[in-house]
């Protein structure tokens, strides 16, 4: 078996996290993940949602779009249908859920950090690749208020990141592009920590149902690629 | 530790599977499991959506509600505020690819099948109980298409469940309902065929983050509960 | 001539009236009317619309819903249409003023009590037989807030209840069901109260224009059906 | 008692019906009862709804709605909003049920008559006033269709109006201005055609419930309206 | 070239200007252009939106709107639709910018004029004619204002009118009704004070660019109309 | 006067044009013009809306929006509120018809070509530019249809830029950042072709109405500026 794009079965494609990439957001971050671009922009807001006002605690959110172009044929603005998508929502779901583990509220203060994800350019991984370069920019949102002198400890306990693993022509993978995604047999989305912990875990059986011991090796692949990522989140972080 | 409904760590609640609830729809399954009870009607169409005309495949898919008042508090009617909200779309989206896991849409013919999945009292776990209900629902009507000869051959190639495990004060249990669920670490739903296959893997670190043994022993807890949930669905398809 | 069902013309299907049908309610009650079964919650919410704010009154309302496929053939959901039909619109107004005539806004105090009537399964006479349901849940409701001490005095001064009856192949006819319901050439709801009192009355011409001697005889009948189903929602009360 | 009006119980208020007020629409109707103006226009469209298709009948439909400052205070733009209040969904049923009793739907052909009400200016009874007047409208729009050819027999078979009447300060009186509506006891809306006959009535107790002689008397109100409303209708359409 | 409707090239359409055409609206203007109507009412309301709150200042505003019928073929009812078009949206932003212009909003007080422009008939330049309607409708609502002693200095420092001018075959004309602007090579909307100074100027393209020499005689055209209905304003309000 | 750039008063920000920036649209145009970031790119699509079908003509349009933190605070995502805002929606139509301009669609066939226009990051002059780099999508999208011989004949037969001049400070300048716009007393978008021909002029009185004079010393640097502009766009496609 070879990958359509000649990988070996573990190899992530090319990372590049650029930070600073637009200058009105307090965290500001393209992720590129081989031909997967996403925008990732934190914003601060001093309030919180109704259901937590007055308890002392922030409140960590994302919001997932793509742009209609990023994709092989026009997808239709969703502002132009009037309704969100159940995957758009259901991808935000999961990026700020992972965001808000990365984070305690009480510390953060009575305020909102939101961090919107737009993809640029569309090759698969979009919603792991935007977990991984919100991270940073929700970082770079922190660190503005630490230095601004908004809170005093910070409120980021870990760091976050995600890959996609699979199974493709009976062979588990990381990383999966178009080209392969379309085709696979097994999909799985892991988010984890700097500590190996699993944040989530989510696996779809494509065409056949998998088995534990493919899951697990799913993960072995998923483990090893987040020490990459995480590599790449503090080099980005370290320039 | 003891849980809040002094059930054993690996104690499902008791299952109730009534069919032929209604009497319009083709499949129609009451199912309850302990106080969590949803209403899954099958309803068959004989056109498939745009995007597969002319493709000689059918179509499974799924839509989830609940009613305004199945909750502790009301919750607003979807439809009144308009739209979906993307924990509905969510879940209906899970029902759905769980569904088409059992089927052979090319057996199926140019038709569609919708499962209606719509709560009348929630306790915890209303998706994973709408899987193993919706299932029941899907294989009536595929009866009822074969007892009418609009359908050679049988499309449903497998059963399939769904069951909630997770992390409650730090012990693995099954079944979650919503007192524990509220308060679980670790949540985790899981999609199985009656082969032991696994269709769909969704875990979320509520709190800390998991490790990959914890993940091992809630499928382990799932596996079991699956048995007992097979069974309860070969029981009720035999009377 | 002979109904479809076989009843004589003043005949009303059989009547049930189950209470605590679901446990988060204050008031929740299955009525079933024949085949159709309308689930009925009542709930409290210790807020009053904008409109009545500072006004020292509640407020009575009520919504109304139809499962899917608890009609004949699906349909779609209104959610998922993102609107609401005129049909349901005008049902929930309908059922809401009958309720509030029942009640005294004055002594029920700040609060809301809203009345979701969801249509389980569907067989003429929805509308009517939500009424009749939704009064008891509504009782319920209210005994709730007086066991409580939430108030010193009871709001509801009356009973009510409703039918409809009409005009089918000439023959003036009580509560018809779906096959009667669809070739009718005149319909009318009533509302009336337990002391003979009319709340509503909403009879249209579904073929050809009826006379007021048409109209008294159809008021007859519901006179006589209303009196049976005060007694159900009595004995409903009393066990 | 006196009426806020000083009109004596049974006395309409002064009726005005324009034709040809907009040269656009095949008919074009202001009607004006008092202070209530409405404008009616007549649409013909040379399809039918998807329902109707391939059934060699037309369909006749109405809308409603109000000019944002027709009423006392502003009322919100229901295009801004987004979405139909229920009233207005409502009054349209209502005034497209009454204009099919009109029509025989077969003679019409396969095509569409749409007829708008769109208030001026509020003042109480704008939904019969619109059904009065919509009725001209149809009737001037199916006069262009058979001074066109393009029908051979008239579909209309008889004239419809409509009038309020209701209980007011005990008294049962005619055509509710906004002064009396706003504290009318009883509110009841009848159709009728000019054969006598009734098609539509639709009465609520908004104080007290109200009896059968009430009801009675209210009818014969609405019957000596009519008389008066048909001789409007039949004078303009002579001119 | 002779223009459709034989007017000379700068001659304008008939203008009739009715005040207090409904009697709830503070202004209510009846503006007619030859064919084209429009109904212009100013509401007051003693509030500003959520952006000028506690800022000391007023805000005017408008809405447009056509009814269904006012045009050549029926246009569906945005409210049925659900949403604007993004024309209408585009005229009553330029209204309200317009009459804006006219106002010292700090001079207004926090209160709210909304201007509400809907079209009755339309037979091209609806938008210009709502201007000079809606000129009128806020002067009466000012007056009242002044009248009431609500405010102690009138906020109005200049009349504001409009009109269309263009090019139709080779020749620039004023004031193009539907006929000509279906085929207008150019069409300019332009917005002056009564002082000769620009307000607003949007001119199109709709076949050929044009050059600067077209447009400065274009603005000719439309200085000596915008003359006339000053004129018209003046009269209307000295009545 | 000093601008807040320090530029003089004539003086056009850098523009940069870059081609080809993302991979799956026939047309993607990166265009900065200072610190302002319009990605633009041209989608084909082998339908025509269906007001145009079967008649042997393309179709132009494009869409337009901003990407959340695009601005300095951040804008709600108009997807999730549900609705397009009028600004966007008024803006999305000047750049369809400014593109609409350039295109014989008689010789595109029966085609749409989409444009979407998204803000990366806006200071200033958003619309404009996008314009200036929608023309060059457009011409890359037609490129991409002559090549793979999928048209015969260029249905471009023009260039189009667009800029946006006003009066700051009482001084006419050219292309007014986010300091000035927010400032000036007069703005105004001209779109030009390479021929010097005007194709749209949109100018707004922001404070006071403006002459005749300050218009055309306005139309003199939005023709300066369009020169350099059309060079930018000749120097893209050149590379």
């Amino acid at each position: 078996m070879s990958r359509p794009s000649d990988r070996s079965p573990d190899e992530l494609r090319p990372v590049s996290i650029i930070r600073h990439y637009t200058r009105h957001a307090e965290g500001s971050v393209l992720i590129s993940l081989g031909d997967t671009r996403v925008l990732c922009t934190a914003s601060i807001d001093e309030r919180v949602p109704p259901f937590l006002r007055h308890r002392k605690k922030g409140w960590v959110t994302a919001e997932y779009g793509m742009l209609p172009r990023s994709t092989t044929t026009r997808t239709d603005r969703e502002a132009e249908r009037g309704r969100r998508s159940g995957r758009s929502l259901e991808i935000q779901r999961l990026i700020g859920r992972s965001l808000r583990a990365a984070v305690d509220a009480s510390v953060l203060g009575e305020r909102t950090i939101t961090v919107d994800c737009d993809v640029i350019q569309a090759d698969g991984g979009t919603r792991t690749t935007a977990i991984t370069g919100a991270w940073v920019a929700l970082r770079d949102a922190v660190n503005w208020l630490l230095y601004h002198d908004l809170i005093a400890d910070d409120p980021v306990h870990r760091a976050v990141c995600a890959v996609s693993v699979g199974v493709f022509e009976g062979q588990v993978v990381t990383d999966l592009d178009y080209a392969e995604d379309n085709r696979a047999e097994t999909d799985m989305n892991v988010v984890m920590d700097d500590r190996g912990g699993l944040i989530e875990v989510q696996g779809t059986a494509e065409r056949n149902p998998f088995d534990r011991d493919t899951l697990n090796r799913m993960l072995d692949h998923a483990g090893k690629a987040c020490e990459t990522l995480f590599a790449s989140q503090r080099d980005a972080l370290e320039n």
